[in-house]
């Protein structure tokens, strides 16, 4: 008899499982439920909506008819799972139970917005969902200031995006540079120094104490200061969205996500949950940089994830490996990216680390249209390994930041990057030693 | 007593050479010698400063008097050496004899011209030099018909600098696909039908047999055909300039270049020559993908054996390890890649290859601005090894072939690629599973 296999949630990792337990299994019965009304699309291209670059219509790439008819899913939109029963294999749906032989868990996260005096006031918003950013598009009307709340690289992107909107746009960070965590602090100063340039004024080090307002946001305050303003954006951070699986007595990781196994399985009370797969920004995987878990979140990361729990679920077999989490972020005319740790997170890891930073160009330098490039390299003092790369220019990051990506997997170190690896060269395109090795030379002259 | 390092050529080999010898020993005499008059430019970027889009005073980044000055190396220039006696260490340069402690060869490669009638006739140039650059400039006055013989990456680069140019181009090619060798019939022809459609002409699978005229070119003859023309650029490929190597008694490699150890020293009856390092397109150096020998001939090689010859001359300690040699050549709205070897190649080793192949775009499809995207990959059929990969976009190719090389030199099989490398993800730099994925997969459907 065909298998009933049941996703819930229709982000980058539901959305992928879906159709990866459809190719694997074809005879199966496929059903998916969200409480979301779209599908199919990148909630990370909000920001450059909001901008104009794109439309609604065109981000939201299939409906649910779409996966209805190509794919034979059938796909129930705001629709919320209340409850999962594992040992009868049964969940509700809404007002509607659900038998199920496979179930794929792929909830999400949420914005975690801080408990704090007038959080709940209208004109305060998130960026999360197509509608999300149809609510701040409608809420922008006759609004100047627009306070965003988190130095993130969302919270950039939607300060830049409100910057070319015309507003003045104030960004509140309870850390002491733009992007913590995963940028070290050099690169995040001259990404501040650029949006600042754009307008974009920054209040740095204090966490936001209240939004104030009647009905409405009027105004903000952070620390002993009070600014005034029409619309304020949280974007704080995902905290991984833990409902069902506490409901369903999953166990919770250390960082926060549910704990899988390279099966992408969560577990109960200490064993693998059988038929149960979960994945995308709710789970807490494996790090491929240090011996340990870390929480990936990034739609790159959900499709990866998605895919094998689509194919387990499938009855295919297929394997999560650990993540060195690539990403890269477009603020206006930088591009921004990152891999593996930073030199604060290695440090919070007790690390002890080197670091090395290059300088060049994007193209050479004698070509017009090239922009300048800074690539930072990060390794392990003791054996010269690879742990984290970041990078800013104007151009070209996403291939190089993989690229160092593979090198940090791979486990090499520093002079084995110098000594095999090498960089294609075209003088419209890179330089003839791309500005990578120079990062390497330099870390490699310090250890 | 301070060592005296001579250096034999100025390219993109020898200068890194001499520079980084420079680096590894400072107190060491150092001198450069070179046939060419200018140092220090790229000439991968000749077609662009004929299409006017960069001037030969800058791609020329320094002079003799900028090393003499900053790195304390002598420099001179129009200088032949002409003869090398290992035995006593000392040279012939021009009139003068110099000693020397160690030697770095780096005599570079000649564009290999067919013995064919008329091949001396003015109006024929090869593309080398800035000086061969500046006699194209020259001779195109009054020329409206220009023939390159040789559809590789300079022939077709200098054929879409020639139809900006508003020439007639004709480009004839002996094999029955441009770019032979390195790139696979399905992405050739993807790039010649592009050139086409921009007005380029093409006489495939016949080798050129006159250049005719009286003094200088009016016509060109392949096969039976004749055709006017006012100019013959030949892009024949490059062979290594042998004349002081087999003066010298250097061994030779099967594939034309001199043999080196990993350390960059040639062999002189099957023994390592003591002090004597050579680098750049004169040597054949081994293959990271094959066991054997490779001829890398890029300039991006170049530096990277430079670095090595330089700092073993000069003292210290460092070896060159195999290559899969990406490149890239960007053909008008094209950018083009590929690293590892071609099926073709493949096929010669007599090695079954199974290839996939993936299409998309730069960026998320609804974002504007990006470009289709093709990526083929080449593993082989037993163990699903990754030979070889090779990509055709409107941009960002560069740093995803280093990407794919990265994982070529790895030696992962497309499994392990698919489960473990990631990319990063941002609407407007990528899809938010990359390209590179697709024909992983459509490769891995295959096996």
């Amino acid at each position: 008899m065909a298998r009933t296999i049941v996703v819930i949630g229709s982000g980058a990792a539901g959305m992928t499982a879906a159709s990866t337990a459809r190719r694997t299994d074809p005879q199966a019965r496929i059903a998916l439920v969200t409480e979301d009304e779209h599908i199919a699309y990148s909630p990370c291209v909000i920001p450059w909506v909001l901008e104009g670059r794109t439309t609604w219509d065109d981000i939201v790439m299939h409906d649910p008819e779409y996966y209805r008819r190509e794919r034979d899913i059938d796909v129930r939109t705001l629709t919320k799972v209340t409850s999962v029963d594992l040992d009868s294999g049964v969940l509700v749906a809404g007002e509607e139970k659900i038998g199920f032989d496979s179930l794929i868990l792929a909830t999400g996260g949420n914005v975690f917005i801080p408990p704090i005096p007038g959080k709940d006031l209208k004109g305060v918003h998130v960026v999360r969902t197509v509608n999300d950013g149809k609510a701040i598009e409608a809420g922008l009307q006759g609004v100047e200031d627009v306070a965003i709340i988190g130095a993130g690289v969302i919270g950039l992107e939607m300060a830049l995006a409100m910057v070319e909107l015309d507003k003045e746009v104030t960004v509140v960070e309870m850390m002491d540079q733009v992007v913590p965590r995963i940028l070290d602090s050099d690169l995040a100063s001259q990404l501040r120094t650029y949006l600042e340039q754009k307008g974009v004024r920054f209040i740095m080090g204090s966490p936001i104490k209240s939004v104030n307002g009647d009905t409405a946001v009027e105004s903000v305050t952070v620390g002993d200061e009070s600014f005034p303003c029409g619309m304020v954006i949280f974007s704080t951070g995902v905290r991984a969205n833990l409902e069902l699986p506490n409901q369903m007595g999953l166990e919770i990781g250390s960082l926060g996500g549910v704990r899988v196994s390279p099966s992408m399985q969560p577990y109960r009370r200490g064993r693998l949950v059988p038929n149960v797969y979960i994945c995308g920004d709710v789970v807490q995987c494996e790090s491929a940089v240090v011996a340990g878990p870390t929480m990936s979140q990034l739609g790159s990361s959900a499709v990866r994830q998605g895919r094998v729990a689509g194919m387990n679920a499938g009855g295919g077999s297929s394997t999560h490996e650990g993540v060195a989490s690539p990403w890269v972020s477009v603020i206006g005319d930088l591009q921004v990216a990152g891999t593996g740790i930073s030199s604060g997170l290695a440090s919070y890891y007790g690390m002890d680390v080197v670091t090395g930073t290059g300088t060049g160009h994007t193209r050479a330098r004698y070509y017009p249209g090239g922009s300048p490039m800074t690539v930072k390299v990060i390794a392990e003092k003791s054996s010269g390994r690879l742990l984290g790369a970041q990078m800013i220019a104007g151009e070209d990051v996403t291939g190089r930041i993989n690229w160092l990506s593979a090198a940090i997997i791979e486990k090499v170190s520093v002079w084995d990057f110098i000594s095999r690896y090498e960089n294609a060269y075209c003088p419209p395109t890179s330089m003839v030693r791309d500005v990578a090795f120079s990062a390497m030379e330099d870390l490699a002259s310090k250890i």
